[in-house]
């Protein structure tokens, strides 16, 4: 196993350690349990939003703390959901009398655990679960679609709107329209190794790719061999356009996400190949995101989101966000 | 070879399509010759300022070109460098009358096209050449020591300089001085593949390193097995700090870089192991930077690079910048 590291048990620890060091003015770190909040305190009457989920899918959720954005971040060990007295001690730290949504991955663990925080906490809150990876039906860790990269728009959105005064109420409804806006799929060109394991999680062949891979390696829908970039993105794109049903002419956002270990230059590629599908239906890219934003360790790969676009979402996605790893409109 | 790509013909194409459709608000992209400009045309008075060199380092230069950073990137084909008439082209665009500054990384190919370019223009023009790699003083494609990862700093803080009305001549000399206040070294685990070679560049043992490693694979000051996080940032850190020779208590930036394949949860570790090496040499690490910048394609590994700050430098440093990889201070 080649990573940096010192030993498996220490990972998080100092990576945490080391991510809290070098964004010292925008998050705060917090051991035993583990938890990431902004640095300023949350304004009074503003709903905090939460997040949170197994590490390994950074900058997901702790790069996406601050300003505009999440209000406190969970992280568990690697791939392992986080569990409740994290999410009570960040919910004891940001909540301003405004009440706490959870957004939430949907996995079985993470919806159990903060399922629970969620019924010990006395304060008002609500949960937006995200299950946007059209890929498969059930999967190892997750009854029901998984939640994917759309999680970091839901985020982003949500976010602003908790920003700009939206109520408990108001928040969960947009984050639940925003996932139900989306659909999500990627495919894995390498596996990933989690600390403790140490060895890969998964194996493929030279030649091979898992089309429709889960964010922890899970099985897609099939293993394939390796295709032209073009004839990937656009079965990729099929299946998320059969599940979203665009109109023509519909605005949308086209975000390419990298996996962790695919170089930028591809998911530009990708980005091209998208849009050069997406003209040829008559769907209109009028918002992008391009980047490692929901990653699965070192593992190569790509996934691409659609979100369809209206007013309200526009607004929330186009406003300030100050994080360690989006930042705009400052 | 595992690569979203098409063709490797089409490689650099599509990618700059998909970079320049998905930044249009940042830059303009041109073809034929290939070159990156700001989509706002460069303020009358202001020194234009221009990089460039071989694709397969993203975000660096074409994801730094915006306000505050570059004026226009030429991108060669990966790893070849970008030939004169682009940068003859780049510099028609963007030269408002206050001359031209090339920012170029110290390799034969580089340093002779920049060098041409430079010869061919009628209007003033100066150059600042980056060698900050401390590993080894001759390499594959360098006579003396690379340019690597502080050619990043060197544009953001240089780029300031411009933006806030810095002469041709302070220009430059600013970017020495930072060069020269800057010492870089990185490590590889594992090798790239160049799209039209179509194999890896170099081979790596499954236990292996390449210690002191160049951004395009050249061999460093040795291989050696995998060792402790710790331990190999322990290393780099000796070498540069051999040769910048920081005074106790010198205020420095410390900037962690990916290679391009190793995800940031690995590079936040790197940041807290150096700082605690640093924390016992009482230097004190004022400024930072995490990420993918000055990347070597799927590369797996990091550098680090130490900058020794004084108060110009830290005013450049913090101030605006709005680039597609680069935002902060808007």
């Amino acid at each position: 196993m080649k990573k940096f590291m010192n030993t498996s048990d220490d990972f998080l620890k100092e990576s945490l350690q080391g991510f809290g060091a070098a964004h010292q003015d925008i998050v705060s770190v917090y051991y035993d349990p583990n938890f990431i909040t902004r640095s300023q305190s949350t304004k009074e009457g503003k709903v905090a939003l939460i997040s949170g989920g197994g590490s390994g899918h950074e900058p997901m959720h702790g790069g996406l703390v601050g300003h505009g954005m999440l209000d406190a971040a969970c992280p568990g060990f690697v791939f392992s959901s986080p569990t409740p007295d994290q999410m009570l001690a960040a919910a004891e730290k940001v909540d301003s009398g405004a009440g706490v949504l959870f957004i939430v991955k949907n996995y079985s663990g993470d919806v159990m655990n903060f399922q629970m925080a969620s019924e010990m906490m006395q304060s008002p809150n609500e949960s937006v679960l995200t299950n946007d990876d059209v890929a498969v039906e059930d999967s190892s860790f997750t009854t029901g679609r998984r939640g994917v990269a759309a999680t970091v728009l839901v985020e982003k959105i949500v976010g602003s709107l908790a920003e700009h005064g939206g109520s408990l109420q108001e928040c969960k409804s947009l984050g639940d329209k925003v996932n139900k806006n989306s659909g999500s799929m990627g495919v894995a060109f390498s596996s990933c190794t989690v600390p403790a394991a140490g060895k890969p999680t998964f194996e493929l062949g030279f030649d091979e790719m898992e089309f429709g891979v889960g964010i922890h390696g899970e099985p897609g829908r099939r293993r394939d061999k390796i295709k032209p970039a073009q004839d990937i993105t656009n079965e990729l794109l099929e299946a998320i356009i059969e599940d979203l049903k665009p109109n023509s002419n519909e605005e949308m956002l086209l975000f390419i996400n990298g996996m962790g270990g695919t170089p930028l230059t591809e998911l530009y590629l990708v980005f091209d190949n998208a849009k050069k599908f997406l003209d040829s239906k008559n769907i209109k890219i009028s918002r992008s995101l391009v980047g490692n934003y929901c990653t699965s360790l070192e593992m190569q790969g790509a996934s691409i989101t659609l979100t369809k676009l209206d007013e309200e979402i526009v607004k929330h996605w186009d406003s300030k966000v100050h994080t360690a790893a989006m930042r705009w409109g400052m």
